[in-house]
């Protein structure tokens, strides 16, 4: 390798938070807080978290005290038992590979994250979907539920081994009931697993509430956290299975490893950046959930005056009960026919403007987040949408 | 959960790379180049390298240049296909998933981190371990791989699945002939897994020279990259198992996941400062590691020197042939049997030396590595460590 090729590796760079309004779908919950930028270079390095560690486990550290974090996060949750994982898809696929058997079907919302599909996948396991309505509000019809765990049972003979539902989805910021969905599964005695990606770090969720039995959670995607770092909650009753502790031994050696949680693979290796600024973080989160009305609010604000411009339709349930919102924009897209930049021309007219994370090239329907925005961006971001909507001529109502 | 309880967590601070001289047996190859650090602030949000992503993977962005990045890795590890995983871990986690079936076996190293075991114990596959020749070398004898390969076809009545060597140990730090281990294995038809957790980004390792179907490496261990990131290399051989595209399909909705590749979960979510500090201090690494011959030099010289405090010993090879380096000390151990601190009187008067490390606690035996400290900076801590030992009346002959 030649080295001058190479010393571009040490140029990136990226300041759209500092320059720009990012209106990203999926970095608004991750932005992080002041507090978790200042514990980014102190715990940078590799195992910064691990210089007092005395049983084998992050999750047993005193200085910094992570292991008094573990319990906030437990009581954050609601729920008996939470570990930190490599992401919320990490967690699912623990889940999977720690209750179910190669060839058993798991019941999923059909408005799940992929990763929900290939967690299943690898695990080797069938998915049975619950339908949503289609469009335009592509609801889940949370009483399916029950059907479907019937035709599984009817069509397999065995009732399905997991019943998971995406509290919101990723594509229409669509919140289900997850309440409803628990007893449903609870009557036919499934495991709940509720998949809070989207949700908890950013509105008020607490599992016994709900009466789910395995809550996964984002740190990057909703707890203002560095990359990757996820959380997998767990009632006591389901906690010994999916934390279950090493019981392997070298045929030769004897050796154990009774302390580590293998389907977890031991330590999460989270024990740098990620743990560090989750915690750093965890403060504002646990405060910021408590105004989640207020965003509701400006949700709807922004919705409502995107409506005003011509073609510009709302996806998803009506009103917003979340931050992520789509819209479909023929309007848009008939410009971008003509554009000698197509697509990409909303892009350019957004970035002139500093606002960041509309998809380049998107102009048929797009998807942002609003989420943390203050009322002043809000309201810039909304008039510079309707701006470029004018100087296309596009009618704004 | 009261507000002012969680401030603590905001407050966390290191500065041990800043104020000490930090021998932490697996911190060494971890910190973080000046490069890594200068990109780490850019890079802390959640999904901050994917602004740009326009072929739903990390690892296809061209803004930064991770396209690039990712062959120039598979250059580095000398091997044909390389992916981010969360950690050398779940690299090993997914390679078993991949290719074994429950109730296989896999010969592995007696010296394996415990990862290996419950990646192992994880995919429900049995481990048969190579003895290694105990106290005071622990030196694995590689021709035992045939040995015991043959006693698992013999007992099952199958080959073993795969072959692992753990190309230099966690406890040791000595190094075994992998060229020697693949041919072995390859001489039988099992593909074989190379961990370079603690040698690639620190030494020179070509996996097609050594003959490896598979290479794991740890960016937080050994390529100076915030934690957590791992490369899970494999050859073009077994690519295609290991990186199988989604093949799963939604029974109601007709979804496919035909670009994620589902033993990894899709994207590895690495996006943020795990991937960024790995590509900045890429350059250095890759500089770095044609200076091994010093490397060594220093661990000698460091080991030499050690062991002219009476009684202690340098256990693993002699003469080094890695920078992790053990040694037992019954001498200190003497001492701490007395004082008041127990064994925490050697952390202490290293601490007040500003040495730090060696593990809290610890006299009778103790690791440390010195990996990229300056022949100053390894002066000073032979020095110390012989007044240490002279203030306590042991000899330093």
């Amino acid at each position: 390798m030649e080295a001058d090729k190479l010393q571009k590796y040490c140029g990136i760079s990226r300041n759209i938070e500092e320059s720009s309004v990012n209106i990203h779908p999926i970095q608004r919950g991750g932005v992080l807080t002041s507090e978790a930028k200042k514990v980014l270079l102190s715990f940078g390095d590799g195992y910064s978290m691990c210089d007092y560690c005395f049983e084998a486990s992050i999750t047993k550290v005193k200085k910094p005290p992570v292991v008094d974090f573990i319990q906030d996060l437990a009581k954050f949750l609601d729920i008996d038992e939470v570990r930190p994982t490599a992401g919320a898809r990490h967690a699912k696929r623990v889940i999977m590979e720690a209750i179910a058997e190669p060839g058993d079907t798991v019941v999923i919302d059909s408005l799940a994250h992929y990763t929900t599909y290939i967690s299943c996948e690898a695990a080797k396991l069938n998915v049975k979907e619950v339908p949503h309505s289609g469009y335009p509000e592509f609801v889940l019809n949370v009483e399916d539920y029950a059907t479907k765990i019937e035709e599984v049972e009817d069509s397999t003979g065995k009732l399905p081994v997991l019943v998971v539902l995406t509290h919101v989805d990723y594509n229409y910021g669509n919140l289900s009931d997850a309440k409803r969905v628990a007893e449903i599964a609870h009557k036919y005695g499934i495991p709940f697993l509720l998949n809070g990606a989207y949700t908890i770090g950013i509105m008020p969720v607490s599992g016994r509430d709900l009466g789910a039995d395995f809550i996964v959670a984002s740190g990057h995607k909703s707890m203002s956290a560095s990359a990757p770092i996820g959380l997998l909650g767990a009632t006591s009753e389901w906690a010994e299975r999916v934390f279950e502790r090493s019981k392997i031994k070298g045929d030769w050696s004897g050796r154990t490893f009774g302390a580590k949680e293998y389907h977890i693979l031991g330590c999460p290796p989270v024990f740098g950046p990620s743990l560090a600024t989750l915690m750093a973080s965890f403060p504002k989160v646990v405060e910021r959930i408590k105004h989640w009305d207020e965003e509701l609010e400006k949700a709807c604000y922004f919705s409502d005056n995107m409506q005003k411009i011509e073609g510009i339709k709302q996806l998803g349930k009506k009103p917003k009960e979340h931050t992520l919102i789509h819209f479909e924009s023929p309007s848009f897209h008939e410009i971008a026919q003509h554009h000698k930049r197509k697509g990409f021309f909303l892009y350019d007219a957004l970035k002139k403007k500093k606002i960041m994370g509309v998809h380049p090239g998107l102009s048929k329907s797009f998807k942002v987040n609003v989420f943390n925005l203050s009322w002043e961006q809000i309201k810039y971001v909304v008039e510079s949408f309707q701006e470029i909507a004018e100087l296309y001529g596009i009618t704004v109502h």
